[in-house]
């Protein structure tokens, strides 16, 4: 079997963000993607695609990026003294202007070290993963969400949903409130290779995940795009907002790790709310609806 | 001279609660502070007075805290290995509903460390600082603000206006965007006395900081608090108040330290914004109002 060569894998990472844009153009019927190009000093760049103020999305991001060069010094530990690499991935991160509509997270990466500049790899890996937060989590949107990526991981390994679904739960739980910030999905990272044909598998698995972003988002953005709200909903929105600002600010490996390199800020910090609140000890009333959100931001078992 | 002993810096430190709140009532001339007392499982507690909805202030906490116990394992290496400590301090945020109005934040503490439960005393020292975050700052304001705590630091020591700015604006400068939160101020900590007379001297210089909480934001709210403002005006504020809530997410000390350490989440967190906002990319227009606000977020030597 053929060896899986960084090209393909970009390749295929600009196809799917091209096409993702599409469909949420599509879905939005108004707003526009416009291309921010980017290119780093120490070596590759890419292209952030922003979508803002539409009908559908009020502010998101599908960003690819391909980065190389000498290894920066804070990812030393992490990677068997090997003094190059390349990072390769699209990242998304979707607010929406109604408050039943979620924010979506997707992310897939590839990365890769060597000893010289291009020269042969010593350590790779594959991560990613997808993950929703709505603002009024139901049970259909959910289900649906956990019932597709359980397919996407049976076809690869039994034993990835649960693991990697477990994995997501704890990753995206803000510690200081004991609370997910949504209701979870799948992530994964040092997925590692042993072999030419693991790899060819893992970079499917790859595509698989990458590939499962629209018939997710496409059927949950529909199914609630049209509910009406109230300003008390739009309120909600603005705190459960406020959580993933602090989730991301406070304990997100990614956000963090670009703000300590001297990453591109816009491109790290389009993950954050357009609009988010902070209410002083806001506990929402018994028996609201958003009290009846709270039970779906803990870990749920959803095919017992 | 008699040793300063603990009631006396928490009876200081709860009357100076108490007579900010005061003015800050009337001040706003509407909204009042609720209390919120709690109290700690390992020992001590304190009492949170919030505001909220005023005329002048959106939210606003005013908190005394004084906690005492076994020492944290994550403050062992800064503490001799004493094993019991006492903290206390008083602790302001205000935001504000006119963009005009600058949000405040202030802090002063003391701490102190023993071998036996409320033994003597192996280290101590005392900390604090006030600084000013206006959307939009104005020099007459900011002069002021520094001319009154220079005059309350040149009282005690020639050197401390200038060790404590500088120690400010490095202290809140948000790292990854290359700017201050604000337009800086004092910031100071680990004052050790060495003798009885050096720590009623640096008691007093914390009563002075603390008395000039007062003069210095009664003077620059009512000077700023009737201006007319517009949708423009308002939608700054959110921007900078998002660059606030970056800084206290990401780099605040006591932010981090406080949701490291199972402290009480609402008074932490009390200091985010009510509500923030993070636009792709904003870059205010050129010679707009915006744009000039831009160099107070830099490093000033307001007395060249």
């Amino acid at each position: 079997m053929e060896n899986v060569a960084l090209p393909e894998i970009i390749a295929y990472l600009q196809t799917l963000q091209q096409s993702i844009c599409e469909e949420l153009e599509n879905l939005d019927g108004h707003a526009k993607f416009i291309d921010d190009v980017w290119s780093r000093a120490e070596g590759g760049g890419g292209l952030s695609k922003v979508i803002q103020q539409g009908n559908v999305f009020e502010k998101g991001g599908v960003n690819f990026s391909h980065v190389h060069g000498k290894l920066p010094d804070v990812l030393r530990t992490e990677t068997r003294n090997a003094q190059y690499f390349h990072a390769t991935g699209v990242s998304i991160v979707i607010h929406t202007q109604n408050p039943f509509v979620p924010i979506i997270h997707m992310n897939v990466r590839y990365f890769s070290m060597s000893e010289t500049e291009n020269g042969d790899i010593v350590d790779e890996w594959f991560g990613g993963g997808i993950d929703l937060s709505p603002a009024y989590p139901n049970e259909t949107d959910t289900k649906y969400l956990h019932t597709v990526l359980k397919d996407v991981c049976d076809t690869f390994d039994a034993s990835y949903y649960t693991t990697f679904k477990q994995w997501c739960d704890e990753y995206f739980t803000i510690k200081h409130r004991n609370e997910m910030r949504g209701v979870g999905g799948i992530f994964y990272d040092h997925l590692r290779p042993q072999s030419a044909a693991e790899k060819r598998t893992l970079f499917e698995f790859m595509q698989a995940v990458g590939n499962s972003f629209i018939p997710i988002y496409s059927k949950i953005v529909k199914s609630n795009k049209d509910k009406v709200f109230t300003t008390q909903h739009r309120n909600w929105q603005y705190i459960r907002r406020g959580r993933y600002a602090e989730f991301n600010l406070v304990y997100d490996r990614g956000t963090h790790f670009g703000l300590k390199t001297n990453g591109r800020i816009e491109s790290i910090l389009m993950s954050l709310p357009p609009q988010a609140a902070w209410t002083y000890n806001y506990v929402p009333e018994v028996d609201s609806e958003e009290e009846k959100t709270l039970p779906f931001f803990q870990p749920i078992n959803w095919f017992l």
